[in-house]
């Protein structure tokens, strides 16, 4: 379908066009970059530019940070034009001159990225991002490139501390609902399962991801019906493939025996309930008493999960208590990384037209030049230190920015969604002992380079203001 | 264009096709809606449905909320239907009978809506969306329905205690990058416009919603020129328009003399410079030095915006201590609403088939049936008190919840965006002085009727179980 709401006018206002989810034209960029484009194109400032991502500072709640949206940019970049209904609002908007929206009609991204690889652990000032291409592409990219990327990882982070929280337990994104919009929904499943949860209620990242997708039943459903009896028995005889009850719409233990009365009834039939999910009160001691009620029927492998207001704070507890719960639900905190929505992170031009470039600005200076990050491990694969330091200064450690696109093209056939996921689990298992804890403060060794803070000081000497 | 994502089959895997923001389709929903939607249609329970949206409690930074969102609510239930791509990826999945995917097929909403007008200011328990459909379409919709109305409040909410902050200063929102994807990107700008702010960054927000578009200059533009002087007038003499320059790259008031430089020898080309940005350090210093630098090069009508890491807070201070900031670039407090990413919403089955409902959840019990809103006001339109209460239970107040859908069609011209702003400008003056503050903890009376009340205690009694 086209977008029909960006047809509408340079002006005022699609307001009542249906709304769509926007079109992954270039338009989707802050003013300012089009603004400096149209500048740099004027001027033939079109050398190569090096910008890099990097996250300045850790949140107070994480140890480390997981790599995450690195496909969803790459994709970006591959298909990264203006439409033509962004042509034609361009035009009608009167910002930019006829020669800006010409060279704006045959933008296509011709650089080069290095990256890491999804999944990986990094840590703040480790680039994990080097785009090289002509400055007008490598700024006119910057924004979107952010915000796929932040997000991503900003989930993948969080989600990871849930599954270090909850070992042997089934993690499932419950989030769609309260996720800052349809695509933040999308993705935070994209990245949860990633960092190793089991899959997600968001029926569409089941086509989109190849995600498994799991649903039980709200509590409209039983309220909807005469009795929570019949409800019950009317979801197991409609859909017998896969039967979880919610127990919690009344009373979760007199509905723990209604699913025992149910199981008996069903099974002269040949249905079997496969699971209850509680939703609310002490989850641990209704576990516990459901468990028993279950196990007293004859229901030992009628699995409990559990939903509502779960953290990694709270499945670390659950888990330490043994409470005799399989799986989670888990939305909010997930899907709006609650404790740590955002990450201090940056796309900042590091080289222009081979000069090294840094800003100075107080609190926010960077380190310049083309970068590459390395890191050693012990005999037994445990992360032990990490070094940032320039491309040029080779060193044997294992380099984690690998080569993804040359001159527009990918040069490597990125990992599938599985294998990033393998890679991640491989990741969370190298992480040294303190920095899997939920606990923060443990600080990894990531040191700055002689090379590169010889660099940092000569550009200081060198800018010209 | 096509959602070619969605075309490649019910398994995996899309993740190596171009990534699409997605489309509005039906299937963008919980897995469970669709299990119990399956079994209301077999068991033809599609009798009217009743369920409301509203909020259980306020974030503890929080003295009110405004509601945001309702456009498009309206514009996805006119146009909900599941897509082509997703009737066939259903039918892929193997997960829903034949009668199922041929019901979903013809699915439309032919339902009813009342809600809040947007803009409006709301509390705790009081609900500021009502459907009335039949209990498929009403359960279907329900996740897109939070998704949609919880985010934008979310961001109303936040962005109206940042204009109450800084009273005659110009916000703009900066929020794009960091914000949770594309459509968290797009909507933020809308409600932070709803809620008094000046306009956006986001390129496409004055496309899609007519909202005032504002760009400046990154950092980055500064570094690839040789100097910062050339920059400047780089800019100046491509885009003469609207030149506003970033002053904090290298050394903020070392730039601030750059500018007066740089105006003197515009000013005999007609050109002149509208403003400077600040993006670091203490900007309250910053700012009384640079207005004094800009002042004596006669610059007095240039104007100072300012940005980085800006929140109510900051504003505040800002605002109290008389820094001479004429406007503010706002971005990840706001776009993340990061001190309350989320509300604790939901949206419950009040009645079924003229039955009222109600869940007993340990500590998400709901109030039953069908409600109405009625606020009070003081002879100066100050808000006094709010009622929840039945609809059947008429009152003298002015009654919140207005008819939006009658059988799934418009009854009423929705505002345009414009005169929603205004409407929240209004409710943010007529808001209790103690309510405009930011701090918090100051309640405002909302009182549950007798009769709804009754209606509660009648619902537990005869609660089947």
């Amino acid at each position: 379908m086209t977008n029909v709401a960006l047809g509408g006018g340079a002006g005022p206002a699609l307001d009542t066009a249906a709304w769509q989810a926007p079109a992954a034209g270039l338009l989707l960029t802050d003013l300012y970059e089009l603004n400096m484009v149209e500048v740099y194109l004027e001027r033939r400032m079109i050398a190569p530019a090096v910008f890099e991502f990097f996250v300045r500072a850790l949140p107070p709640t994480r140890n480390f940070l997981i790599a995450a949206g690195l496909a969803q940019v790459i994709e970006f970049l591959e298909t990264a034009r203006f439409t033509e209904d962004e042509l034609a609002w361009l035009r009608r908007s009167g910002r930019f001159g006829a020669a800006a929206i010409d060279a704006f009609a045959t933008m296509r991204f011709t650089g080069d990225v290095d990256a890491m690889a999804e999944g990986s652990v990094f840590f703040p000032d480790e680039p994990i991002l080097r785009v090289t291409a002509p400055l007008p592409q490598a700024q006119l990219i910057e924004t979107r490139v952010i915000n796929l990327l932040h997000f991503q990882t900003v989930i993948a982070s969080k989600a990871a501390r849930m599954v270090l929280a909850a070992p042997g337990k089934d993690l499932v994104d419950f989030g769609l609902r309260r996720a800052h919009g349809a695509e933040a929904g999308l993705l935070a499943a994209r990245a949860a399962y990633l960092a190793g949860f089991a899959g997600t209620a968001t029926t569409p990242a089941a086509a989109l991801f190849g995600i498994p997708i799991f649903g039980t039943m709200a509590h409209s459903f039983i309220q909807a019906h005469d009795s929570e009896a019949a409800a019950f028995e009317a979801f197991a005889r409609s859909r017998p493939g896969n039967i979880v009850l919610v127990l919690d719409t009344y009373d979760t233990e007199r509905a723990a025996e209604q699913v025992v009365l149910l199981a008996n009834k069903l099974a002269s039939d040949g249905i079997r309930i496969s699971g209850v999910r509680l939703d609310s009160g002490d989850l641990a001691a209704h576990a516990r008493q459901v468990r028993r009620i279950l196990d007293a029927g004859g229901l030992a492998d009628v699995r409990i999960l559990a939903s509502g207001g779960i953290d990694e704070m709270a499945l670390s507890r659950l888990t330490a208590a043994a409470a005799p719960i399989d799986g989670f639900g888990i939305g909010t905190s997930l899907t709006t990384a609650a404790d740590a929505p955002t990450l201090d992170c940056a796309y900042k031009l590091q080289e222009y037209a081979g000069r090294p470039k840094r800003k100075l600005s107080e609190g926010k200076a960077t380190w310049p030049g083309r970068k590459q990050v390395y890191r050693w491990r012990g005999p037994d694969g445990v992360m032990k230190r990490d070094l940032v330091t320039l491309e040029s200064d080779r060193r044997d450690g294992e380099a984690l920015l690998r080569p993804v696109m040359r001159d527009g093209r990918r040069v490597a056939v990125l990992p599938a969604l599985t294998e990033a996921r393998a890679h991640a689990a491989s990741e969370l298992g190298d992480l040294p002992g303190a920095l899997r804890q939920l606990d923060v403060g443990h600080v990894y060794p990531v040191e700055i380079s002689d090379d590169l803070s010889a660099l940092a000081a000569k550009c200081d000497e060198q800018i010209a203001r």
